[in-house]
């Protein structure tokens, strides 16, 4: 349901397999009805249409959907939480700022992405400026800004028998709270991070009943254990799982397929010693293939993938990944990978 | 042109990089047709479909569609040709295997494929008995029965701007006349015979103006030099190249896709340091995707390509791919590679 660019990604993996990919588009232009054989055009948010095309999807995504719900989950997991509470009015934030320190970050529950419906406080002042949010929703969320060091991304995948397997943890990095570049496995992340990230992800997917591919966002907080906070769940194959299409064994695509069918899920080894992913957002340049000459150029080792969208600015448009190869350093790789994606987007 | 399981592959390739892929369809139900948004039915032998569809094909073609051509560019260039002769009656071949020994190999010099079309003559009498194939088509191709060690192929592509690249050269299993298995690269063989072998098929390439993927299938011959014949040309993806799809940087699907958008062409590096291409033909299970649990559950990094084609007893429907990891030998990995592909074809 939908035909955005994680649908249209879906189709190579489902022709791979042999499987007929039916989505239900928004419109006739969407991203992923080039890519596939079947795709009317209808409104998934309408219940006859989605009763004609599928079936209910399943609870796990209400973890994901609704931050509050999401946030008393992980809590009911033991597993690292930042301090939140659902807060109903300005009073409720002015209160959580005086107990936990201020800034904090005030979150719609539902509706929000990429950084939209999400507003730092730095205090009580700023608060009262945010009663209006409580007109469209409320509670809402609020948390503590955590103080991290960079953000990681640990990604598995479920399927209903219960077979569970993750990717090695990857290093995300966001530029103005979208995710530009990931780093797979995160560079120099300490061992028992890595594990104890992967354990908590997986436990997560497995006490939510989580069918298909499931990204936890996660902070990097050194001196504040386990080393790491869950920031956030996606229920659906992500951008911090893109790296997996050239990467690894199994690319996520692939593997939300394989559990969505209760197939066995492919191995999930990364193909290179260092694997880089990197977004292309729409900037100056709307000719997109009139830059792949310069751009493929550049860079005969990287792969493009490019979500045949209209540019707008900011939209993400399309994404580059690269395999470093034995010799290279992390840095070499991903410029490799930043050259070939800013030619795409600037046109030269 | 055409809907098969070439054109069913490329379809990945295309979504990824933008493109818009349109089939011409010979059927509504060909492999190919569920894997692109636009594949109209009709038949490319009709001028007037074609036209609409497409502007004509170009001339290089005509040297993979007829043998004896293509044995007389070879010979143009000083490649390493088989012995070989046009004959237009028993006579010519009788004459042929007198001068060059018996068997020979009688060959239509264009429709044949997959040792259609091909014919093995052990001696003047059994020549005398194919007298009915110049009703259909003179003069013919004889080539004598060449004493080779094993199949190889040399893969490359180029654009019209003249830029070439080839894959490393591959070891390729036939039964029966059909491509069962390739071997990647292949092993042993001496870096000089590698070396000439990918030059000549570039020289083939370019001299004959090439657009797109060519395979010049060869035989392997230690004691005559340079160690190599060209056995046939494929001006087109080939199956000997379709480990490509998972264990090169760049596939053959998407190195067409550029070469014939005359965009710079992808690196061909190898992503292990050996990988396995397993066909599997239609056998006795029709139902392919009820051996998908047990299938992937053997092969958790076994990559599956499935056609979308009913099963017939012989018929190409799929293959499999698998890069092995550095401690594996050769035979682990073709095991592998076997396993699932033979769950698939019988079903268990």
């Amino acid at each position: 349901m939908g035909g955005g660019q994680l649908a249209r990604m879906m189709a190579p993996a489902a022709v791979a397999l042999g499987f007929h990919l039916h989505v239900l588009a928004e419109a006739a232009d969407v991203s992923a009805v080039d890519a596939v054989a079947n795709a009317p055009v209808g409104d998934y948010r309408d219940l006859d249409t989605l009763r004609d095309f599928a079936q209910p999807r399943p609870d796990a995504l209400v973890n994901a959907q609704d931050k509050l719900v999401m946030r008393a989950a992980i809590e009911r997991l033991g597993l690292p939480n930042p301090a939140w509470a659902a807060v109903a009015s300005v009073a409720d934030i002015a209160a959580f700022g005086e107990d936990n320190g201020w800034p904090v970050v005030l979150k719609m529950p539902r509706g929000g992405y990429d950084g939209k419906g999400v507003r730092v406080l730095a205090n009580a002042e700023e608060a009262a400026g945010a009663a209006g949010w409580f007109e469209a929703m409320s509670p809402l969320l609020v948390e503590e800004r955590v103080d991290f060091s960079r953000e990681l991304s640990a990604l598995v995948a479920r399927t209903p028998s219960g077979e569970a397997k993750a990717w090695p943890v990857v290093e995300s990095i966001q530029v103005a709270g979208v995710c530009d570049e990931v780093i797979a496995p995160a560079p120099d992340l300490p061992a028992a991070v890595e594990a104890d990230a992967e354990a908590a992800a997986l436990r997560i997917a497995e006490t939510l009943g989580v069918t298909g591919v499931m990204a936890a966002e996660l902070f990097e907080t050194p001196g504040r254990a386990p080393g790491y906070l869950i920031n956030e769940l996606a229920m659906r194959p992500h951008n911090t799982g893109h790296w997996t299409m050239d990467g690894a064994v199994t690319g996520q695509f692939e593997q939300h397929l394989r559990a969505v069918l209760d197939l066995p899920l492919g191995a999930t080894d990364a193909l290179g010693d260092i694997v880089v992913m990197k977004n292309f957002l729409g900037g100056d340049n709307h000719d997109l293939y009139g830059a792949y000459r310069q751009a493929l150029s550049a860079g005969p080792t990287v792969k493009v993938h490019s979500y045949g969208k209209s540019v707008r600015p900011g939209r993400k448009i399309g994404h580059v990944n690269v395999i470093g190869s034995a010799d290279d350093d992390v840095a070499a790789v991903r410029a490799r990978a930043a050259t070939v994606a800013n030619i795409i987007r600037d046109g030269h």
